[in-house]
């Protein structure tokens, strides 16, 4: 594309993910999730924008809890750390944007916007990019361009778009319409609607005057942000802001809201049974992967994970995944009420809906392999040339044990080189620090003693990765 | 009863349990588990005949791999050590009678023999033992009695015995049945046919007279076996006879059998949909334990495990049980094919199909919590007052850390207590120990660190448990 220093591009990415729980966690949604092929949806994402938009143009909309992590999996496509914005809570999609929005036209007046979710499937990239293309010189004039996508059967799990003609290219957006019934689906194919794809482009300049006309709570709140800082300084007027969707706030009321019929192919994977049918399966119909055994099954997704074995025999129409913690066995047309289990999880105050047994950190990755009271055993693999923060706990004293490569580890003012086998104390309040000095991965079984064990009782002095 | 002293009981406890996958294991079969209630299914055996026999006069027969299993669950209730006959190698059950018989027979020429699978529920024991005592003069008199259970239903999943005439109290038998197809099984059950429970009676004299007719090969064996020594010494000259099954190559030949009608309640927990039929549902027929989450299922059996959620959604008729390293979803009417699966998990070279990743020893337990090249982490439980056996691995260091409890280490010379956090390092080749000397339970992580990690790289010099 010709012009794009005035492009941008903002990546929504503050969702949770229940609907694919037991991969999906909390902490751990489906954005950040390798769901078909080898990139997680987020990176998938950001690859498609970085070959539009100039990549210091490129922001990500999430907040403090996936932060890190999408950090960690964007570092090495050239996501600058700045453009990570976070929300100070969780208010919906029309203050996100709006402060994305303003933050933005604060850098650049001139700003045009393109506004994607982070986990869904759009391909190829040449399509996308030519659609974009195709609806910028609409946004530079003033439009506020959604992109609709050609529904490929009446589906009743996806918004449409009525366009207010069948004319070709942009076209005024006559109205949104909510999830469907079947019948009422059916007439929108062939009453010409679109898919709404969640996906959108306008100047910030534009998106802002909406907010102005129909959002006069987020204006008066824009206004008084200071966008040279974190949003977190805002945190309490951010908390007091009403929750609205971008869609209904402004999209279903602004007179500027155009469509352009998308060319690349979308999916939305919002559920076990979509993720299923785009998953290549066998002549039965069934999915696997390397850790299931199956027999007798037909029209199945069965999932296993390293280390367990899932063996399914006789089923039909089902959805089998096992985890580290945790198996969900659910028939495909159920798996909508996979959000009471992660509510019942939660009132049981159990830790399978929030995280996994494996966390990513910057130095690697750690793995938590039995608690009890007093006690955790780790297990922490850490990449070669990383060094976790120097760092001290006033709770827990460690014990460290080498299963795997070299270490360098300090203790106060001792260091040591620790090969397989060997092992070091930490009392509470030693200041601490473990390194992998080679070029093989190093591992070590983290033993944790104390009364209070969790991870805020960390005090770090000092952080390669300024944690 | 009276006149108890020339009564002999044999718990067969010999077979292996792949039909109760995952629970039960090649290593840990179903006589070894707590299916319905709180006692192990051999457990409830012994407690049963040990009111009817003298707890000296009662045997085990079965197999080295489960030797020390049975005798850590059947101590406390009395068995003698020496009463665990182990068959030199799995010959099926003529062999293992035979044996059992000729030992039985030269310490008591007088025997009569109560023979009882291990694994079957019968109850109550009142009428169990009201039905021995019936059988018992006839056995004395030279007869082999079979206990005949009045079937419920046309089941095609047993053996039938036709008795002669349906005169009350104890008949001669005409011929044993194969389990038969649907319809030749409602004309058994109105023709007075009896399911075969596989008990039986007789004096030790009259089984091996009629060995010494109907099975030449293994009655010469027999007159060469030294009974006074463990059946291992005669590991050659065993693995050499057929394979003959009692039913088959006496039972059904002998003219000395009779049958009497039982009236205790006896099942056979052959496969999950019987131990789901015969286990407490709630309204909607599922059998669910506390790590289980159920919605909209019906006639179900949704058994999680420790530490770990199963969660199932919309399932009907299914079998669905997680361990700690396997889980199986299987529709109730396919769980014989569990086979296969356990097949194809020794073909693959997994440990799913042999053992549990938690070991039961005279001295506690211990979990595998994580493997890798060169390396594995247990956690040891040790019951207060108990020892390892003095030990020394040649392939192997070990590193103890304490997390719960306290240690006796003993390391060569050195001997120390360890609180928690405390750790010692055990050299390759270093004589050691571990003991709970306190009244509370003892737990330690344990690393290990060596080329080969495997159980039997052990040397044991003092062993309290004598193995």
């Amino acid at each position: 594309m010709k012009d794009t220093q005035h492009l941008y591009g903002a990546i929504l990415a503050g969702g949770s993910g229940t609907r694919l729980w037991p991969i999906s966690r909390e902490l751990y949604p489906k954005q950040l999730l390798k769901l078909l092929g080898d990139k997680t949806l987020i990176q998938q994402t950001f690859a498609r924008l970085k070959k539009l938009i100039p990549v210091e143009n490129l922001y990500i909309v999430t907040n403090e809890k996936f932060a890190t992590d999408i950090f960690l999996q964007l570092k090495s496509y050239g996501l600058v750390r700045e453009n990570i914005l976070i929300e100070p809570s969780q208010r919906n999609t029309a203050p996100a944007i709006g402060f994305a929005a303003a933050k933005i036209h604060k850098r650049d007046p001139e700003a045009t916007l393109l506004l994607c979710p982070s986990d869904h499937i759009v391909k190829p990239a040449a399509a996308f990019a030519r659609d974009v293309e195709a609806a910028y010189p609409h946004a530079k004039k003033g439009k506020i361009v959604t992109f609709g996508i050609v529904p490929r059967q009446p589906s009743t799990e996806y918004g449409y778009i009525q366009p207010k003609s069948r004319s070709k290219g942009v076209v005024a957006v006559q109205a949104f319409h909510e999830k469907p019934d079947a019948i009422t689906a059916e007439n929108y194919i062939n009453d010409g609607y679109f898919w709404n794809s969640g996906i959108f482009m306008m100047r910030t300049a534009t998106i802002l005057q909406e907010i102005n006309q129909y959002l006069p709570k987020l204006d008066k709140a824009l206004t008084l942000l200071d966008t040279t800082r974190p949003f977190a300084h805002f945190e309490k007027k951010y908390d007091a802001l009403p929750a609205d969707s971008i869609d209904e706030a402004i999209l279903e009321k602004s007179d500027k809201v155009s469509v352009i019929a998308a060319t690349f192919n979308w999916q939305d994977l919002g559920s076990w049974r979509v993720l299923h049918e785009l998953t290549s399966k066998d002549k039965k119909g069934n999915a696997l992967n390397e850790h299931a055994i199956e027999l007798a099954c037909e029209n199945s997704l069965i999932y296993g994970t390293n280390n367990r074995v899932v063996a399914a025999i006789g089923m039909c129409d089902a959805i089998i995944v096992d985890t580290e913690d945790a198996v969900l066995v659910a028939h495909r047309d159920e798996t909508h009420q996979i959000k009471d289990v992660f509510n019942q999880l939660k009132a049981a105050g159990k830790s399978q809906h929030l995280e996994h047994r494996t966390s990513f950190r910057p130095w690697g990755s750690y793995t938590i392999l039995e608690e009890g009271p007093n006690y955790k055993v780790k297990k922490l693999v850490v990449n070669p040339g990383a060094k976790l923060s120097l760092q001290m706990h006033h709770k827990r004293s460690e014990h460290w044990i080498v299963t795997r490569g070299t270490a360098k580890a300090t203790v106060d003012r001792d260091t040591r080189y620790l090969d397989q086998h060997h092992s070091v104390d930490i009392p509470v309040g030693a200041k601490h620090r473990l390194e992998n000095p080679a070029n093989t991965p190093l591992e070590i079984i983290e033993v944790q003693n104390g009364e209070y064990l969790g991870e805020d009782d960390i005090v770090r002095f000092e952080d390669k990765y300024d944690r």
